[in-house]
């Protein structure tokens, strides 16, 4: 499935589409690819109402960072495969209410989608994928073009934002220590992860809002699937059976960066000390780190020693973005150990962590040219 | 010890004194108590710098209420016991670096010291005490005083403002299901904890502080006792030997009201259903409430069936900041049932508990004449 | 027009109807009837989707104060004159996308409406009152209703809510000092002045708003109106003309009081001293004040010497809301006097502003019983 | 007195010192120096307290950018020149309360000193220098190195944050349409002005503080000497004697970034229009530009036309924090013209702005080789 020669793959500038290019994940899209060296924005799709608008007009921006001269007159297209000709990779930051048959159209036009929509996400054929995780899922492409008749298309997801801190810290324990039995994790979640206008500032300012529809369920089922393993035969995936996830979901008055508080029992009877957990997280490692992808962050796990750390404002930006920092890494009374850690929701949370998955796919030879 | 008339003693206001009244729980107490047909404010203590002012100049004054008149030219008195004649109780908002020896100069001039502070609050012999939780506490002043040499005098401390929150609704479930054998709490807890200054604005606007130094230890500890029960000679206390409670604190950017996301483990096999928690939580009920006393709300918890409640700015004031808010009550893939309280910690959770205290024991004839 | 006994007016509880009441500037006005002892809720009325339901179900609620019991249940009407039989006057907190036609059809049904929104203010026959400033404004009444051909309805309107704040002070100035001249003000607006869901938290968290929509061009218009008089046969209003005044609105992350930081020329050449500008604001005082409104503050303006105050979460409740908070007086560079004012928008700035126009209404004899 | 070759003193990498380097000015001043290529930091300096300590740990870091690398283990000297050797040029981050002293006596050892300091600021033969506007007054260094007795020191100062971000446009309409007569500005300031701890999170959450102390008249001042030219001899300076401004300060909610509100008049009776005033804005270009300093922005003032902005959180990094952005633009009913800006508080606000003062003196050659 991987190209034999990995360099050759890693040369060439993509063309980058992005669905849902206006809207706040799509924002982020935009601001990380323009500064990425492996990709050039080729073009922009939104909804039939922005279409045709030059960008700077239909994308009422939001990100701290400026707009990038390049894409500010591009003209925004509708999210129909026929104007995306040209692109070898389609992101989506489409909501989740188009994101099911928009990005089908796409990948079923052979497009190579990486989206950060819900809709697939739970799909056995479908790669849910943390790139500083679990690489090894796109084993199941190869099924997956086969179930749906495809020869370059296909569609990779990432996790929900909340999920993405979790599982990084989750999956160098597991792989070192052996199976997790019991995680308890609550989340203090930003803003811009509701979109905008999202949430209403009566409900956010000198207050915290402690619901955020229909994340608890999606972080728990999605830990079981990005930690699990394969079937066999790479037909399908093989979520862990013997993990029980609680998650409690707040909003919080930040801007970026979830806080997650978080208990873990192992399975084994004997836990390892702080130390060789601290160890562990600081030794963590990936694929994607080993092939030099552009988007890897050098450290994939920040730990602090600070024990007032970590905090949003000061560490969402660890590697880019694309770094979990884990702090307060403390025996817990009930469980085996409980740390804070930190996670950059609309980058490694979201559009980074698409990005990170295509440029994976590039270097593995799985982004077939145009 | 209790008074065979009870309605004799709930007659008369009583005098009070507030020790450290320029403080933030202070100003609380004095806000509090200007609106207490119980008492009358007789005495405001401070640091020496403060000794001799007006109490409006001494005062940095913080509360969204209005300074009362009542209190603004009253002059204010070092922390001195022989300045504070006439005092039926005296109110301890000190700061736990000088409350130690004030509070002890205090009850051993025969004062009934009513404490916010932390300092006695593990003591053996010192009811620590959650005044809609366990009152029964107050059979170790008997004790108490003899162990002291105290007549009138005795102290009587309330929790930590994150405890006070918690220990409400496990009261109620321990009271009507048995014990309960493990609890993970994380609570996000808002500024007016911290005092004044307190917290920086830096370091929590956009932000959070996933630390309070000492808090968890606290609130592992006092819920321990506070749930527990007495020496059979009512000597001591006889903490829970058997649940186990882990606490993770964070500081979040709200003025007043700390959210606590728990997980509950009953100790029984077949635990409750949701709606038998509901019913068990709806109907406490605690001694305060049926001896009538002022600031006992009347409802002890108060349980919400929105969603997306409890929140601080919404639910803070419920039962005049004396009540608890309990919302989301579901069942946690971990434990048995999770849910989200609300606690306005700076009345139930400090100067409030502390004056429902101080009403219980006049009620029940602990405070002897002058 | 007025009654020869306005004893006898003022005894009678009024029956009210809440047009717009499950917004948030109705739940304003819902949560001051409530407590008003001159009203009784009669009928709330909203939009075609909440006809029918109870109001607890009908209304978001983001008020921090609990909805009032008497309310809960209550089944929301269409805002139809049919279905407000028995209610003595009717209070708008429409938004100005309905509030012409639904006002005028209830005005023409010969309600007495007291209205927040902007779609009468400026109408030459029609009171622009605030109620610390300008009831004898209500002469208008006589000659509105023979232009509209009604015998018991009318419409008042209450400002726009910077602008109640900026007049109060100004009409003191005005009333003691002569004519001002010109006049800069710049506003810090908090963001339940938008409604709800009103003001995106991406918009707001870590930021301001430098613009108002609409807000600028109202405040300079309405100041000249209120501050004006009336044609000497009371058929029109006489708004000044040799005033100007200069306003900038900014959104910033408060939840209630806007700030507003004023300089002022007066027309004579000698301006007063500042002593005299505090005494002046210090003993202000109106008729509605005069007459015992149960919602006229005691005071209209208080005055603070604390050079850091007025401040939104400190002073926004002074006189229940209908006070206005007047600090740093002191020289203008350029003017003559600049000064910082606070006013709570919600209250004396829309509904309480409404509901004390009604009760001065009431009791100088223009509500006429049906 | 400037280089005959600019060329020869631009190449050379100066060593920079920083005292008051663990304060937050003093920490911008370290973020900035990284990522500068003209400069190496060769000592930092703070209080005895801090000396003889990694930086890493005597620094409390609340940058949102990570301490840099480079730094983190250098030992932290105390302020004394002695100390500092082999520094070309010295940055003062320092407290007035101690910059008085300490920067004189590095002047007098001969170190050049760029200081964010006010306590020089006002001295006629000190350079008060806003490296976008008013380089001009760097002729006075050879009077004043005269006067003290300095064959190579200096000290140059920045003005206070909100001066620096005012004075930019003003500058621009002055020199393009003549001199101004009237300026009434009110700011909405960040917290990190205040430094750390600086402004207690309970005075700023859901609130306003209507007062800086100090600030108002410090703007009124440092305007008049920026805008102004230098006596004939360049001995000293001539501040503007018919130009009066009004400054009203807040303090607000916003972690970086302060706006202002201003209203103009000119001199001239005919006012230019609003476009003549924004193409005079967009074309403003200074010398540090023209001569390639690296700090400086490409476009110094970034004019905008979208109604709602600036905003902080958007607008702040423009121009890397060396731009001022200014929008709103439109006719004053009091004034000429009104407009709201948006600087950059701690880099053209402070530290930027002595980095860009030090950049261009090194160009025109006031750096003396040690």
């Amino acid at each position: 499935m991987a190209s034999s020669s990995e360099h050759h793959h890693q040369q060439r500038v993509l063309n980058a589409g992005v669905l849902g290019a206006t809207g706040t994940v799509g924002q982020r899209f935009v601001v990380l690819l323009a500064q990425n060296p492996a990709f050039r924005i080729h073009a922009l799709g939104a909804s039939e109402r922005s279409a045709g608008r030059a960008y700077r007009a239909a994308a009422k921006w939001k990100m701290s960072e400026a707009m990038p001269a390049a894409v500010a007159d591009m003209e925004v297209r509708a999210c129909d495969p026929a104007q995306f000709g040209g692109c070898d990779v389609v992101f989506s930051g489409l909501d989740a209410s188009v994101a099911g048959d928009v990005e089908r159209a796409f990948f079923e036009a052979d497009f190579a989608v990486f989206s950060n929509a819900k809709n697939y996400r739970m799909d056995p054929l479908v790669p849910l994928c943390v790139p500083v995780v679990n690489t090894d899922h796109y084993a199941l492409l190869a099924a997956q073009r086969a179930a749906k008749g495809l020869r370059r298309g296909f569609i990779v997801t990432n996790s929900n934002c909340s999920t993405s801190g979790l599982v990084v810290p989750l999956k160098a324990l597991q792989d070192r220590f052996g199976p997790l039995r019991r995680v308890v994790v609550t989340t203090l979640q930003a803003i811009s992860g509701a979109g905008y206008p999202g949430v209403a500032s009566l409900d956010i300012l000198d207050n915290i809002v402690p619901l955020i529809s229909g994340e608890e369920p999606k972080m728990e089922a999605e830990v079981l699937k990005i930690l699990g393993g394969l079937r066999a035969d790479a037909a399908g995936c093989a979520p862990l059976a013997d993990l029980r996830v609680s998650a409690t979901c707040n909003r919080v008055p930040v801007v970026d960066g979830h806080t997650e508080c978080v208990s873990v029992e192992f399975a084994a009877p004997a836990p390892p000390s702080i130390d060789e957990i601290k160890q562990c997280l600081r030794e963590y490692t990936c694929e994607a780190q080993r092939l030099g992808c552009p988007s890897a962050p050098r450290q994939a796990i920040v730990v602090t020693d600070d024990e007032d750390r970590p905090q949003p404002r000061l560490d969402r930006n660890a590697g880019g973005g694309m770094a979990v920092t884990v702090g307060r890494i403390r025996p817990c009374p009930v469980f085996h150990v409980k740390f804070t850690l930190l996670v950059h929701n609309t980058v490694l949370g979201a559009a980074g962590a698409s990005i990170l998955n295509a440029e994976y796919a590039a270097r593995k030879g799985y982004i077939v040219a145009v």
